[in-house]
């Protein structure tokens, strides 16, 4: 843990005032522990800084000190990359404000520490959409979801969190604010600094506050859809945007198993058409209007139906029959959890390689552990899966646990082999650092380090993580 | 001139190959001479690499002897980053295959040398689209169009060039290879290091192939709208996209005074719908289904003739008339010149900043020189406006001329006061280099100095442009 001097107390209990900080037991215990309880931490201090003056000023003293720092949003984070480990905690929960939302513009400035409920809710109070989505949007925050790339439901159509960004204020490692905020589109200024502190998981800076773009809001068609194979799947999305172009704002895939596992765990949920096949899809059209978004997925369904690339489908006649089926595949990593031992894995592979990825991983795992339950499942139009491998609920002998590194390396390495990534949308943090370092190209890491090197020479910003230098 | 040893000429020459490199005076002049005239340099080598290994070498080399290189593209760059003042010219010219082309996962994997049109064709062929389209675009080549982020005239709904990466191979100024080709939507492991070298202009390495995003093909339909006032036209971008939700693809402001320039310049123009009012609109919605764009865009404009916004509105009834419209506006730039004396502004502002921008900054012009023609046109869909002020042909005194300075400075300043920036679309380079460096948040500026030193330490990839360091 980091000792920390009564002059650097003294210094950032005074410029951050009572509000500020905390050095209850508690306080500090909840900032260490992750939202999913993995990976628990510690830290001496939690900074709570109430605008952006502040959190620049105690950079400043952290810098003068030599203290190192982990910017934290929501905790939500699944790589271990926003719980402190000894460091200090500069949690952003006090910076919520909307600053600005410009109609005309398409924009809406908004504080770090927003949750991204708030932004889609003063997007949705502007007649306007802010389209990213996932499910920890209550808890997220926007700067965490900036500094981890986030991904989520409607990548398909509006890409992830740092294709949704317009500027960034920053505090760089030395304090200096970067004021990088900013409504516009198109600005050649120099090399792209947003996008070098989007993804970089604090280790470059912190960020303060940021301008997204907004959409126009669009009418959902959402289908339920039963398929035999991954093939069949992935043709299926090209059939739909032959008929849809790029309309098609999700394309989710969902095993059959894993719907067994969501109706035994949550009592609520109904699978809409039960099937003997081992595929569903749930795959939805936003158009400005609903009649032509309910027409265009209709017609992509039955020329998909008439060519057997489906075996049937179900369009949702009502926004909370949407939501049922939406209900079945937000559940989905909740129940995994509850079902017992899950060895989990978030991978992409070119959507091409899907069919063929899936199958040679699940052959693998199976000479390794012959009962393993596969659990695949997530944004197929990405090329992103969850993947998991699980033990059936209540097995006497936890048999998976003991070969989750091995499973893993199986994963990871059928990912690599299809051109892919050990890591889609949840980033690096800690757990990653090392084996991406082994896997990327040396001449990437080489600049990375480079990078880090140049921008944070002191190494306070969340030091550790994605790289170590 | 950098003077060039006997050991690394010949070693340039052995690594090439005799297609690989020139001496001669016209292919030396040639390389030195952009697109426009403008800016004549000069350069003691010229290398054309065939392949990336031959690249990788070729830096190699440079990097050992301490050689400057430009590497170069179409030369069809506006700002002077492109063209050599004295360093050697790399020329991408020899590398223009398309290695691959998944459809299922939309990607496209092309070598830096390429043109614009090349990978639009490709695209073609495999029954998808690749959106980005510009006046240069049969010169203007993959990699400069990268390394200068291009926007053009569809980045209202697909982005600019860097939104349309998926993945690059870059030579390092080392000599090192960063193979980041990849087809994937979805990949956070570590900094995105395209994005650093996407608008870089081949200041922190050479692009040598890149991995493109594909788009499903759609039916567009095309409208000519005349309009009474700029916030009329701000508003009417509203009013469609309430319509037409996302799926605006263009949505360009033409002036009437370009209108008659064209028309005077080029014989086969005609306006489409003659009118005193000052404003016209190009605007384009793209869908999959040609029946459902056409009755969209045309509800829209009905609604905005309704509610006054638009005074004339003329969906086209084929693609040679909607052809036909585009020609007056990609014939803008051209007839401009041709008209006489012209400064030439690439800026933007929030597009809510519009009216107010165009109407102030018209006042101050005419402050200075009374009789200035402005012609103001382009992507306001982006808020990106090409903004000139021109002399009126056959003027006996060059009175713009005089005023050049004062005028650049005037748009810039009421671009920056508007929140905008002074370089939209077209880069940085030489030409605004140090402009830039001033308006630019010093924290900013540092930031990139700091990166070009680490990544360049040598300081031999493209010197000079984007930052001094």
């Amino acid at each position: 843990m980091t000792e920390l001097t009564p002059a650097f107390l003294d210094g950032a209990k005074a410029l951050l005032g009572p509000k500020g900080w905390s050095m209850e037991a508690d306080a500090l215990k909840q900032a260490a522990s992750p939202w999913r309880g993995t990976w628990p931490g510690e830290t001496p201090f939690l900074a709570m800084p109430g605008s952006t003056d502040e959190a620049a000023s105690l950079v400043r003293l952290c810098a003068q000190h030599r203290i190192a720092m982990v910017p934290q949003g929501g905790n939500t984070g699944l790589v271990d990359g926003g719980t402190p480990h000894g460091e200090i905690t500069v949690s952003m929960r006090r910076m919520t404000r909307v600053r600005a939302v410009d109609t005309l513009n398409n924009s809406l400035t908004i504080e770090a520490g927003a949750p991204l409920v708030n932004a889609q809710n003063a997007a949705d109070e502007a007649n306007r959409l802010f389209p990213l989505s996932l499910g920890s949007e209550g808890q997220a925050t926007i700067g965490g979801l900036i500094s981890t790339n986030a991904g989520g439901v409607a990548v398909l159509r509006y890409g992830m969190m740092r294709d949704l960004i317009l500027g960034l204020e920053v505090v760089l490692p030395s304090g200096e604010v970067w004021d990088g905020l900013s409504g516009l589109r198109k600005n050649n200024t120099g090399y792209d600094l947003k996008h070098l502190f989007a993804g970089a998981e604090g280790t470059l800076g912190l960020i303060t506050a940021a301008t997204l773009k907004l959409f126009p809001k669009v009418a959902k068609a959402t289908a339920w859809v039963i398929c035999k194979t991954p093939q069949d799947v992935v043709d299926l999305l090209a059939l739909t945007r032959d008929h849809a172009g790029d309309t098609v704002t999700s394309f989710e895939i969902i095993p059959a198993n894993a719907i067994e596992m969501v109706q035994k765990d949550v009592p609520d949920t109904r699978d809409p058409a039960p099937s003997a096949l081992p595929w569903r899809v749930l795959v939805e059209v936003s158009m400005a209007r609903e009649d032509q978004a309910r027409d265009t997925l209709m017609s992509a369904l039955s020329d998909a139906l008439e060519r057997g690339l489906a075996d049937n489908a179900i369009i949702a006649e009502s926004g909370q029959q949407a939501a049922s089926f939406w209900h079945i595949r937000e559940t989905i990593p909740l129940s995994k959890r509850a079902y017992g031992t899950a060895i989990n894995h978030d991978v992409s592979v070119p959507v091409s390689a899907i069919p063929e990825f899936l199958d040679a991983t699940e052959k693998k795992i199976h000479a390794v552990v012959s009962e393993a339950d596969i659990v695949a499942f997530g944004h197929v139009g990405d090329g992103n899966l969850h993947y998991s491998a699980c033990e059936p609920k209540g097995a006497s002998d936890p048999i998976l646990s003991n070969h989750a590194d091995e499973i893993t390396r199986i994963v990871h390495e059928q990912a690599m082999a299809f051109g892919g990534s050990i890591s889609a949308e949840h980033g690096v943090g800690r757990l990653k650092r090392d084996e991406l370092a082994r896997i990327r190209p040396p001449a990437a890491t080489e600049t990375m380090r480079a990078i880090k090197a140049a921008l944070d020479p002191l190494g306070i910003m969340n030091p550790g993580r994605v790289v170590s230098v």
